[in-house]
């Protein structure tokens, strides 16, 4: 059982006073920093930490019960880092080193300093990922519960709106969020000023419970408000607060012109004099989480292949079989979709597997969030939706990368051979898009069997990975028993009179393959490469197929910019083979799939006529 | 003075039986297409149209005080088709070309249809434009309204509630929202289902007049409602309308399954049946507008340049301060920032020409929706942010290019070089996003006056576009007088002895410029190339490059992946000189701005050594 702590009023106050001087101490120090928006959230962050309302074993920082903390406003990085000096988990020698290079405190929360589940700093993020922390406590039957402080300007954020009502639609009583509502931002007022009913209304209107804290650095009326929201049967609790931005220091309340600025150190002195005495070595107790863990559940053996060869699959089908069958094999294994899952075949599994499948509705940004949350409570999430449809969610995307989280991302209907649909619904950019985010893995089966084991792939892989799958039907065109691992290719057809490489994968490796018969028929032999694997990259495989014929061709169904052939370039940068990349290079329109990709350049015949143009002229 | 129509009640019921029929034929006849979705929206859209309520000069489609119609459900395009063709805007020989290749009725609305503002079928982003359209009105005060039908499952995105809360802050009482409530989504029941009052209290709560419509099949009940929303005085208007998914046909309402499908001929013959007998050679008649023209301002001239050579000046102050220079000689130029607009310096146009910007606040997919929009009534939007707060717009940039929209996009903030905020503020992908947008323009200046040039060139180009500005000071390395264009370069080292090349753009051109000096010192004399314009490329000058010299180097404060080192190896893909690509390939930290540079391998020092190593080894 919890045991409350003892940290007097008194005692909560004394904090306050040590983590204004902090604040103020570590942004002069660093020459940067958001000193201001940090003052007004003091007494929010006091109260719920040492005030017996967070519940965290301090001994134990990684143990699965503990409530979990996110600043969603991580421009508050200096109470951040100050809160958990004063908790005890940072060494406060190392608030000297906030902002400087190697630092584990920068600037905005990343993963880096070890209590951060969710890097923040590009605003209005930090409540998705605590949707998805609470979604996991949800599933493991963990009591902990998530809160997120949330500033008013980036209430503004249409993801904002997005967590809030999944929150609401899935009755996360566990996620408390409180809005620090200190009327300022960064060029001036916001868009509701002091007024809390404004944000009160709307929230509540979304189907939360609130309570409006009049006076945000009250101790006892956050007490209060802390304390209904633990009392919350079925709703999330938004606490929305009003707070003086700069609070502490007379010179800085509620002024305009201090977002985002140190004090310089005349200003610092005269600021520490207004803030009052403190106590560097002042520790506030927390209370300790019951001591709880997830149920474990034990992973079965997943089902056998079964795929004939020439066997018609479409990649997305694959997908959802795969992510059924492997389901067994890797329990923590769950799948979100932005309600599109019987086109992406994530359906598959939320038919057998409902209570490990999220409808996150069409509100990617939430969804994306929502799932570096589940990564980071250790469930292994798939999102899936249109390609196209993921670059709602690029901010998102490019942010998960400095939380290290752990999301495999898979986008259906890629390329102008999803036909009449249009261009509004093709995937063209998606490989750029996350070819683009460090460390990432953009992987793109063209059978039914790879998609399968590239799918069990992206499951052993801790990170951002990325899987294309495709809307047609395509002819499986490996053996179940086939190996496919990350940063491999499949050399399909070789011979020693290669003169020309045919590169590509998904759809555009069948019209390779058909133009390699066209061709052999005509006397020219090609070799032909499956590079599934478009990041990481084979270049070996690849400099071979360069060593050994005299022009390479890329066939993609992608814009060429920041696509496979960019990707292959890349590869020869320093080599004297020339590459040829053929894409979607013009407008896309409606039509049928085979018509758009011959009007792309390419279909087989018209990979054919680009062979046979280089030939002619050699 | 606009006068009403006389449809009676009896041809608009005709109208709407005629509707389906169209509506059900030419999805029959593509064999695809969204036929439930439009049927539900039949009347919404029949009594707007013909009830006297849209104003629209049928023989001046482009008359500048007409309603504009926005169809954000693009799936309904089976509907808008129809529509138009009953406003006889459309040939209705042509519906029978629905979706196939070279129509202009493509599956989505795209700007290959004449009438279509704002291309969608990317769901959520309808409102957005018409915000733009509302603006652009009180603008050029004409009293022309802008009408956006909504579906009910797209309201969970989150750009909807951007959209919402910004038509309410600008009392744009001439917007008025039409949600199609018909239940039923893509893969089942949506959010809310059939409640209407849930989408009434949110929407209410964000400022907006509602009226409810409970059926919303009701001509009687539907006019009533539209006359409400005339009469709003400063609020915007949202009719939340009860539908029935599939009306009319009695086997397709309110079913599962049907979304999306088209019917076989069987079942198109049948649901004809139950529709009714049309007339295909009907048509409405619709009000037209007042004859009003917005007023004309005089183009002044702009003042001249002042920079000295030299002189340190950070390219996003010479992008402030090139948009309020320019102001006076482009009237229709108008700026719009997401709060951040002292640093990303649209401030200094915002003081002078207030009435010529936008606060759009924290709300990135909406700001950009919105110059979508102004930029569709002839205004010049400049949308500004920090570079790697764009990417949160992916979707809309992307949808942007099928409205042929004409929007310049400016990133503050780009690369490492930021320092101490850290990853989450840093701009590393925006070149690759930018640069996977179909026919998009993507411009990187080094200083002052090639910033001042590039937006001037920006203004004169239509479509899309994007200036990378930095936020660090660097010193002015042109002549007031120096021209820049789209698509060119500048060589500025160069000599006979050039052995390598640096190609560099932006904060790095300084460092390439500094280690030129230093290289010449140790005898090594390269040549150096300001790549401002990293698309379109400037190929032939490095081609001339690459010829001229050993080895290219190309150096960005960017990620590899789709950004300037991979544009220029496809400049180079058949050219025999090596390119060896610098970039920014580790996790960027927090810190001060030159070391980060030089952690990434990017300063004056690391371009050195990487080309004496390269010396050394040959």
């Amino acid at each position: 059982m919890a045991t409350a702590t003892d940290n007097s009023l008194e005692k909560r106050q004394q904090i306050a006073i040590q983590l204004r001087r902090w604040i103020l101490q570590i942004t002069t120090n660093a020459g940067s920093g958001h000193a201001t928006s940090s003052l007004s959230a003091v007494e929010l962050m006091a109260e719920l930490l040492f005030g017996g309302h967070f519940r965290f074993d301090v001994h134990h920082p990684d143990a699965p019960n503990n409530d979990q903390l996110i600043f969603s406003k991580g421009h508050a990085s200096p109470l951040y880092y100050a809160l958990w000096t004063a908790a005890g988990q940072v060494d406060r020698q190392r608030l000297e080193n906030y902002r400087q290079f190697g630092s584990l405190l920068e600037g905005h929360p990343t993963s880096r300093f070890p209590l951060t589940e969710a890097a923040t700093g590009s605003l209005g993020q930090g409540l998705s990922v605590g949707v998805g922390l609470a979604l996991a406590a949800k599933m493991d039957q963990l009591d902990y519960r998530t809160f997120v402080l949330l500033g008013d300007s980036e209430m503004a954020e249409g993801s904002q709106w997005e967590a809030i009502q999944i929150a609401a639609q899935y009755r996360l009583n566990n996620l408390v969020g409180v809005i620090d509502v200190n009327r300022l931002g960064q060029r001036g007022e916001t868009m509701y000023g002091a007024d809390l009913h404004q944000y009160q209304k709307k929230v509540e209107a979304f189907g939360w419970q609130t309570v409006v804290v009049g006076d945000g650095h009250d101790f006892a009326e956050l007490s209060e408000a802390y304390h209904r929201a633990a009392a919350s049967a079925e709703q999330p609790t938004m606490l929305i607060a009003g707070t003086t931005k700069g609070k502490g220091v007379p010179f800085l309340e509620d002024e305009e012109g201090w977002h985002g600025k140190a004090l310089d150190d005349d200003q610092m002195h005269a600021a520490l004099e207004e803030v009052g005495q403190g106590d560097p070595n002042i520790r506030g107790e927390l209370t300790a989480p019951n001591d709880r863990h997830p149920l474990t559940v034990l992973p079965a053996d997943a089902e056998q292949l079964e795929y004939r060869l020439g066997e018609e699959v479409a990649t997305r089908t694959a997908y959802g079989e795969a992510i059924k069958r492997l389901a067994p094999q890797y329990p923590e294994m769950v799948a979100l979709d932005a309600e599109v899952s019987n086109s992406t075949r994530a359906k598959f599994f939320a038919d057998s597997y409902p209570n490990r499948f999220f409808e996150m509705f069409i509100a990617e940004q939430n969804m994306v969030g929502a799932a570096v949350g589940l990564g980071q409570r250790g469930k292994i999430p798939f999102v899936s939706t249109f390609a196209a449809f993921l670059t709602r969610a690029f901010d998102q995307i490019r942010m998960a990368r400095y939380s290290d989280a752990n999301v495999k991302f898979v986008g259906s209907h890629c390329g102008v051979s999803i036909g009449a649909d249009g261009p509004s619904q093709m995937g063209l950019e998606d490989i750029a898009m996350f070819r683009s985010v460090q460390e990432s893995v953009v992987l793109y089966p063209s059978d039914a069997v790879s998609t399968q084991r590239l799918v069990e792939a992206m499951m052993n892989h801790h990170g951002i990975s990325y899987l294309r799958t495709t809307r047609g039907e395509t002819p499986v065109i490996y053996a179940c028993d086939e190996q496919f691992e990350i940063g491999g290719c499949k050399v399909l057809r070789r011979s020693d009179r290669d003169r020309y490489t045919l590169i590509a994968a998904g759809i555009t490796l069948h019209e390779a393959l058909a133009a390699h018969s066209i061709l052999l028929e005509e006397g020219i032999t090609v070799r032909v490469i499956d590079l599934y694997s478009i990041k990481p990259l084979d270049h070996a495989t690849i400099r071979k197929a360069a060593d050994a014929t005299e022009v390479l061709f890329t066939i993609e169904d992608h814009v060429p910019e920041g696509g496979i052939g960019e990707a292959v370039l890349t590869s020869l940068s320093d080599h004297r083979t020339p590459v040829r990349c053929l894409a979607v290079r013009k407008r896309p329109l409606s039509g049928a799939s085979e018509r758009l990709l011959d009007d792309q350049g390419l279909s087989a015949e018209k990979i054919v006529a680009a062979v046979k143009a280089v030939a002619d002229s050699n």
